[in-house]
């Protein structure tokens, strides 16, 4: 089950630490071979501090062909290195379509669990749980341009996809979570008594600026966190010892 | 120009037919080579009837490496077929991302247009612009699921999706569509005033059981309509017969 994994993933590294494989063309520069290697390299001085990798299918897929190639060795590596990896991919299809990216992260690419968006609603996410794949459903985004559409709406629109996943996670225990941003303390905090434990996947730390302190204390104690840190480990000169930084400023992970 | 290309061509078929190149498994069996020259077949004969394709990437993807290639290998061929290819890839997220996904489908796909999700608002949709493409908003899915999500609030959520869209389509102008599904005339109608002329790319007639009659009137003459049908053509015994039932079903296109 994914969510006993990551638990275990969590106690293992007392920490929260997701690191984000984003292979910027500024981060590191060069063909899908080399790309490998350098995020290999992160993984393997990482593995001790960072729970979990999350792979960003967006900068593999722009390598064509070969990318796809470098993204299930990249996703194997995480594996060699006993983590679980999320493939960041925000997939926002129904039916057979939804399916068949559901083979494509499980089957081809060698997945734990996705990210999608559910404006499509159910049908936009069961098809990857029935799968096998644990899905993070978008949420609460980190970005400001987002908020017009989420906050739309009473309750909040957000607040009803938390609902949607609230739902599956009765459906299919321990294969649901959600995203919210570092940046919407107050959004977290609206969203406290909905979905019980469902794990969460924050991004927006670090680099976007999320205010830690006051996204912790908004989540409450009740649940697994997941911080995500893209380039301010992989641009980092010891990614391993940013990793280690990251991993207290995020406390330790919560007792289920 | 996107919006004037597409015009061109539904005038030179006298047609709004635009045909989903989905690959399913029950379809077309066999490997990516199969594939491509299954769906070259199915241009081939087709081209006389549709203005436009619109290749699934999930079907591709789930093909693996080999399956990028032969994504590639269908928009070529639609290329020499001499329409435009509309990429369904329902992208939804922002920044680098976003823009990483824009070269995925424009220097390593020659995708003309692409689908996405907004849900992250106007970050999420406008690197593909500014890269070239033209882009078609998830606006009213076909399905059922996403009906709770998509009419929250008052105005409901699709409406702001679509002065969204209406919004870009000010700053890109002949590169924004709005995916608007057949099986829902009333919402469309509730859509004639925004946006202006922005083309409505409409999934769900055929297998998915849309009124078209209830539809036409719904969406009013002032818009170019595509209407997509994906099976009904794919697993015709003849394709260029049901391509054009297809089209004299839909009605000739508007003037603009």
């Amino acid at each position: 089950m994914f969510a006993d994994q990551l638990h275990a993933a969590q106690k293992g590294t007392d920490g929260r630490v997701c690191v984000g494989l984003d292979p910027h063309p500024e981060i590191v520069s060069g063909g899908p071979g080399r790309i490998v290697r350098f995020l290999g390299k992160v993984i393997a001085e990482t593995k001790d501090e960072a729970c979990v990798y999350k792979p960003n299918s967006a900068f593999f897929e722009a390598l064509g062909a070969r990318g796809a190639v470098a993204l299930r060795r990249t996703i194997d590596r995480v594996h060699e290195a006993g983590r679980l990896a999320i493939l960041d991919a925000k997939r926002g299809d129904i039916a057979s379509t939804a399916a068949a990216y559901a083979r494509a992260a499980c089957d081809v690419l060698a997945a734990d669990a996705i990210t999608v968006v559910a404006y499509m609603g159910e049908d936009a996410v069961a098809p990857f749980q029935e799968r096998g794949l644990a899905v993070f459903i978008l949420t609460v985004p980190s970005n400001p341009t987002a908020i017009p559409l989420i906050d739309h709406g009473s309750p909040p629109l957000y607040g009803r996809v938390a609902e949607l996943a609230a739902r599956l996670g009765e459906r299919f225990p321990g294969q649901v979570g959600l995203v919210v941003g570092a940046t919407s303390p107050e959004r977290a905090r609206s969203l406290r008594g909905i979905g019980g434990s469902l794990p969460w996947l924050v991004p927006g730390v670090g680099a976007q600026g999320g205010e830690l302190g006051a996204f912790l204390d908004a989540a409450g104690g009740a649940r697994t966190l997941l911080f995500n840190v893209s380039r301010g480990i992989l641009a980092a000169d010891r990614p391993q010892e940013a990793a280690r930084g990251f991993k207290e400023a995020m406390g330790r992970p919560n007792e289920r």
